[in-house]
């Protein structure tokens, strides 16, 4: 059983007893809740787990960091602006000098966001840390993954790949290549998703690669599926000077940890994409389109059009760590 | 360092950007949150960690229930509606077995206060569960812990000690001892919390001990301090037919895991409360009162008033779990 699969067979219920109240509910980036007359609040939490998704030996500033990213790159996945954050923190031991640089990369996201750190837990146990934000969107105004029709072009923002790429270098050459470090500091989208409110048709984040996060979209939008051209993937210049394209295609498909925004549009949406890649100074690059035959298709190099089937990045599930 | 030491030194901030709209921040049983022009939003967040608050053999079912009403517990104790919950899981294994008998659990509980599930995590690592709930009061109608006023008699719902002396009993005999079950099984008391909005002055919920719990309380009430007749506190006939009365008051002051309602109230409430334990049908205990002296304080058997230094239960701090 995977996590989707877990969701599905035991947490997911069909129905709401409040169905008006909880507008969005398991299976996005985050819960959409009706909570005021002109306002949505949007919820998002993420675990991670020392040995799965961190070394233990990596450094506090980036855990704290990556530990409020990845949280917030769920609320810019929904268009969210985020507000408030609660940290539920499991550490081994109450070491002072490592708290001291938890804190410090963690407020220093924070402090970019204006976020405020409202509450949480701390325990002993076996290190882990979770992060829940909450944020707003004009009401109705939440992007889902559900929205994309047939026929809208596929989005992502930035590069794939940098974050996997980064797994297989070591450190000290990693250093000198800063787009690789984005395993560490992923960059929360939060501008972007929220310009996209009005011009995406869905969205999701790229955490877990392209195949699978794109996936989930087309089929939470009725069951469509995505054909995407590989030859448009966008890969950073430190990725490309690295490896061939065809190996740094995989780790953009099945990688993991991208927190890169994909999103869908109208056709007609493509121009003010391209603009608004200009205001807030991040590429947005057109890699394909939703089609109504399910699945993941890629079109190759030849031009010919083939379904992937690698799936996507599972943070291992191991029988012991 | 302890838990407290921990958020005042690291992430206490004095200030906050947007003072209007962080009503409650750190340091109460939940935050509160400027969200609607009638209504404030609750959100409270509790980690439980295999090996320091259940053990890993511990029926599933029990540790669903439990992972919820932790949360809710401090639900309570803020005078809100419980409305939504976010469920962040880390396994070892995905056991379905053991999977539907946690959610069995969890669900039972969700169910009767009609709380809507609607999103988390799920990872794989050591087990760990941190449930976090959201909930409404009236617009400034919360309940904290800073509200007390010396001369407030201070009051308890049900009955303390319990759950930590079930922790003491072997599993056959506590199944037929049915309120010492509350180690895995503690009662939210939601409905008591949101009658005492007009009532009370200022309460917490009972996790770590009433001595550590009710000076948190004090002291978040302008440094105030507690003076307690351990004549009054209630424990339940179970608990009296299987300890002398002294060793049960130290598992009230000392032990944890009771989960019942702490909270203060003018002497012109007396009444009212009364009547209140019997619309709800809880028993509920005068049992003190705030002084302006700081401090936990017991007035004894023989009528002697002595500072009570043994502090409040911490779940174990280990260096290795």
């Amino acid at each position: 059983l995977n996590e989707f699969e877990i969701i599905d067979q035991f947490f997911l219920r069909k129905s709401y007893s409040k169905p008006g109240w909880v507008k969005v509910g398991i299976g996005d980036d985050g819960a959409v809740l009706a909570a005021h007359e002109d306002n949505d609040l949007v919820v998002a939490t993420d675990t991670l787990v020392s040995g799965i998704h961190f070394w233990e030996e990596s450094s506090p500033v980036n855990i704290g960091y990556k530990s409020l990213a990845v949280s917030l790159s769920d609320l810019a996945a929904m268009g969210a602006d985020p507000d408030w954050v609660l940290l539920n923190l499991v550490i081994r031991e109450a070491d002072s000098q490592w708290l001291e640089n938890f804190a410090s990369g963690f407020f220093e996201l924070a402090d970019r966001f204006d976020v405020q750190l409202v509450g949480g837990d701390t325990t002993c146990g076996p290190l882990s840390i979770t992060v829940t934000a909450g944020g707003w969107v004009p009401k109705e105004g939440a992007i889902t993954r559900a929205g994309a029709k047939s026929g809208d072009l596929v989005f992502v923002s930035g590069t794939l790949g940098d974050a996997a790429l980064g797994l297989e270098v070591e450190p000290e050459r990693m250093a000198n290549l800063p787009s690789l470090s984005r395993i560490h500091r992923p960059e929360p989208r939060i501008r972007l998703g929220q310009e996209l409110r009005t011009i995406a048709s869905a969205a999701i984040d790229v955490s877990d690669g392209l195949a699978s996060d794109l996936t989930h979209l087309a089929r939470a939008s009725g069951g469509m599926g995505a054909v995407v051209d590989e030859r448009l993937i966008p890969f950073s210049d430190n990725a490309c000077s690295l490896k061939p394209r065809d190996e740094l295609l995989l780790l953009a498909l099945s990688g993991g940890d991208d927190y890169e925004l994909c999103f869908t549009a109208n056709p007609s949406r493509e121009k003010a994409i391209v603009r608004l890649s200009g205001q807030v100074g991040i590429p947005i690059t057109r890699i394909g389109m939703i089609s109504e035959t399910p699945g993941f298709w890629l079109i190759g190099s030849g031009g010919k059009c083939k379904q992937y089937l690698g799936g996507g990045y599972q943070h291992q599930w191991a029988p012991d760590v």
